[in-house]
């Protein structure tokens, strides 16, 4: 029989890391569509914001080609590290990124990016590697296509990663419905367009 | 050699017809992802504003499991004819639905709905009896699947209804990008990530 | 600008037309799942129960490989004219299934079958010929796969056919919800999971 | 060479906990289509009832927009342990739940649910921390997309749960098709249409 | 009304024609599967002969790249004409192939080759321009891929051609079993593997 | 019977007309994927260039985010009109676009451009209602999805537009291998891996 | 570093079990395309024959709906051992299969059958916990759908089954083409289109 | 907690593996599109010249039917070991291709080929029993369809090869862009399309 530990999030230990979610990057995404993939990225940042995660961006030359972050990530983490890669391209080979994450004292990094092989899969291992736990957010993480993204996540899993996406992490920080009702409902509606028809046809009816 | 008028779109005479986008009904579409359909349905939305083109929002037994209106449509549109149809399903067999778009004097019905096949193809070909010129737009408008959508889009062609979607009926009304440069590219970047990227990209790099 | 003609389906002057869904058959279609083509014909068979349509059925060898009729549709239409066709393979080339819907005295055929490119389209292009108007069901007819789908669909199209699903069809004879809003709500519930699932959810809020 | 046990699943160690199939949840599952879902689902409770293993229900929120729990299931378990969770989103969380389990005294658990990252994961993974055997009835549960789905999956994997579908779990279960022929093959032909059809066209032969 | 005239495939007014299908030529095909082209075109040729059909072979550039004809067709219409096209790529430019043609005295051309758009779009448009009917086999006809297929679709339905797949011409030239039923059971036997698994589980039930 | 005339390519009368292929706009194509669709423009430049075609280049703003036209197009018709338009969408609003095209005295257009539904989709109706024949190269224009593909498809095809793919159009102008094999080999050796492979096996082997 | 041992098939070491490709199982197989997956089985068949290697037939009701042996598999192994099993769906628990193993002396099994999930994984479990060495031929073995069959890869290669597809097995038990130039040139040629193709046109340009 | 060592590709440890990448297998490939294919394959081999990495090729009778190799690589690589082996399936089974490796004192294999399931999977597990650490470059490398590739990667996988793609192995061994930022442009730009795009636009901008 198998006893495996269940590795479970907790929001007292868990700090996000978004790598890379560069708007000329962003064009690099095909294996998931435009809509969806932006809308799980902002996800997965109102996650971290409700449940007062810190979180850590992080660029790889934003002055070229690769393109400035997604504004919507600026302004939502304005006072979060915010390390600029001066030419690493695995974010762990970046001191300061390493020491912002370490800073934290946390030792559970949920991790997405841009591309998912890359910038996702190398610090990921890095971070495995020096005894973290990690959590990869895959639906807010994109590549070229699904040749890519499966090579990705079966290196990743390979080695410990846990595969995850953003309903699921922020149902696994949450726990309790009773913690705050109100606060995983809103969050549901907004980037869930079908719990979002459920609340208006509930409330609708409830009205009456 | 073909010499086919080009039936063109004319914001002087072009008229929105927003038919049983409602919430229960909503969770039948399953042509098209979520995500990608709450866009769609919103950027009909956001053209029919821009261009301030008279829209006619209807639905069916929305006190009933179809549910009520998307809320953001409601919200949008507070001075829209407004027809709750007490039963008909073809919103055509509605009078005052009929009379909503006879009083805007216009002959073009940019139309779209839930599910295609019904709501959006009864109308389509009663219109197009009825001697208007019908354009559907196929990606604001959803059903069961693709067999459906397919067979839809068939019996509407065929009736002379022309396909198009919502960025093509956009561009068709704006004729120019001069005539308001900003707020056509608002549109685009509020509804194509794609393009929101590259606007982003383009103006880190103006700033510089 | 284009008037075509609508040409609407009437409960008045319709008649369902079951082509050889045979036990042996069912498993050469592979261009739908088989739990949807299932529930599909048992929906257009519901349909025309609903509506009250003279129903015809008809078979192909079916003391052979080809098999018995479906047991369901057997059972549904004890009474409906029964023709198991000796050898012809287009339908319309037996007098027994022409005459049977001569006397029914309308001329909407309402027309599903398996294979689609043989049982369906042959009588199809036969009865269009004959001065009928045919509406295929599309997805309570199957085939091979989704080649042969679109090759005889496209057929059918082009001679005049009107592609539609079994969906359409009860929605387009029911024309007015108050003509039984309990009957096509319990046709809907039978063979829509989603529409079940909102009549569930919608009927447990009011009983609070 | 590899020694690995069997983990074999056994009616008299068995027990089937269904989670979470609630009629507002379900428009929520996109990674399989409704007509097959609902069958499958309906499939593992008659599953159930042919074993008469001990099954237990529960529901998150069912008074709220998750809606009630599918009807079909209240009314085939009438007896089985049914706990309304008042907020914990992983069923495992709850004591009575557990309580029911273990009052079962039974170590398989047999585990289908909806959303597969979240209601059937999380409880999957504290079952396997909890020392019983886990058996996920994958075409049983269902969630928002390929992605999801296979990220589930992989998690729960990698933990050591047993990824299996109704159709394995009833042959498993059953072993030898002489303890109940009659049984399991009207298990098959009211679950899968193809065997349905192969048992209709075998009879009317024999009876020829 | 729709009274257009159904085109019919008569055997004693249709020809075949294969055009193209070369060793090299095949390894271009990728919008069908090779094992399921492979059967369909050589259940084309069965077809051709069992109707006892005037069938012409034609090749282009078959000493080069191209490759030599399929040594299978070769091998099965030894008194066919066959011409090895100097250089024109649309078959209808070479005087040898329209006179095979008219040399049979036949109207109605059943076409198929690869690649589809060029090796049977092209002869198909210029037969439709003499006078002919034309019925294009398309599962026996392979290209490059969906888009290509489609595009030359559409332009071949346009201009007139049937699209036909070769069950369908099979059953359309046969019209009635009762005109050879082991042969016709033979054919459909050797090319559709779930029709031989229903003849073989019906002859050995008969066989009991 | 048919007799429509057959609309065919004649290099005499045809112009090529490239519409829109920016390197910002490229980035919001994804009905084809990138490496084939960056493959298929330049086939049909090459195409253009190996037929001596009269070919006319065009852009949309340029100079803001939809970027500059791709390099390898501007590097190959050094002397073609290029008409960077100050801001119609719809390139035959541009006076200097048809006076361009009229010069040539050619009425066969070949066009393809970014996205399908616009860029290609107004100039091609246009120009059909202008009396020109238009023919469209489906795989050298991209759009955002395959539903605003299709959707734009039946647009142009209902008004009399031809769907071509660069191959067809290279064999339809060619007419007969042997105008220039040489050359039409290379063409297809660089553009189609299939085809090169095939003339690399053949070569080696003649080589021996 | 990893030193895992490399389990490679040995003729001398190998035996092929073909468990249930029974007539009315096959007509469940969903997840491949028949034309292929008769092509697969007969190609694991010939391999058979080819490395002379024992053969172990098995059925499972045989004279119920599940239906005869594949007739192609009688003729082709007159005298292997065949077991018709009197009720146990893991062929495992039959003696006289596992008895028919051992009698081979051999460890290494060559795994295939309909449906996976059942009749393949239920043996390759029991037989790796036996101490044999499992390799599925997953492309010989069939089921309802991809879950089913993603859900029955993974439980038997958790457990340690190796996944194979015929054409490796084949090629792993060749180990080098100067063991039979000629034989395993012709397997491939029966078995793979796409092979044919270039031995067709290899030889054709040898005999210039 | 995992602590997995994190095997990294070095520079100074890598020697690539190029397999059978031969213009007749290539035909085979077909579960990714050809222009995807030969793109991978030369950036693959253009990632090892910008590494100066040993690079060695083998062949399998490249003077029968599975033809040459690949022009581009011979032509990259005149001064590489070139092993045409004379019989071996297995790479690993050539005692000079073993040799080959060896001899540059290097651990890490980057290993492609066609078809995946034997050319790349055979020698990649005899180079991890030998004690070599094994990256496959698997977008470099086709075989017949999903299921195949699907097969061999699960077989690779568990027995500790890596899974990666071109785009990975190029940035892993880059480490640092400030290594050689010109030279990693000029790599994506030439293989990824987007990139190349983002880069026109970037310059085009930087220009003004």
């Amino acid at each position: 029989m198998n006893h495996n530990p269940y590795l479970r999030l907790d929001r007292d230990n868990a700090v996000v890391l978004l790598v890379d979610h560069q708007a000329g990057l962003l064009s690099l995404v095909r294996d998931i569509e435009p809509d969806r993939f932006k809308n799980n990225v902002l996800a997965l940042a109102d996650t971290a914001k409700f449940f007062d995660l810190p979180t850590i961006l992080t660029t790889s030359f934003e002055t070229g080609p690769n393109g400035p972050l997604m504004p919507e990530l600026t302004a939502m983490f304005p006072d979060a590290p915010y390390i600029a890669r001066p030419g690493q391209i695995n974010a762990w080979d970046n001191d300061a990124f390493v020491e912002a994450i370490k800073a934290t004292g946390r030792k559970q990094l949920i991790l997405a990016g841009v591309v998912t092989e890359v910038c996702v899969a190398f610090p990921a291992l890095s971070a495995i590697e020096a005894g973290f736990e990690v959590f990869v957010v895959a639906d807010a993480s994109g590549t070229f296509n699904e040749i890519t993204r499966d090579a990705a996540w079966r290196r990743m899993e390979a080695a410990g990663a846990q595969m995850m996406t953003w309903f699921g992490v922020a149902c696994e920080l949450q726990r309790d419905w009773r913690r705050d009702i109100e606060g995983l409902g809103t969050l549901c509606a907004n980037h869930i367009p079908d719990y979002r028809n459920l609340m208006t046809a509930f409330h609708a009816q409830q009205a009456k």
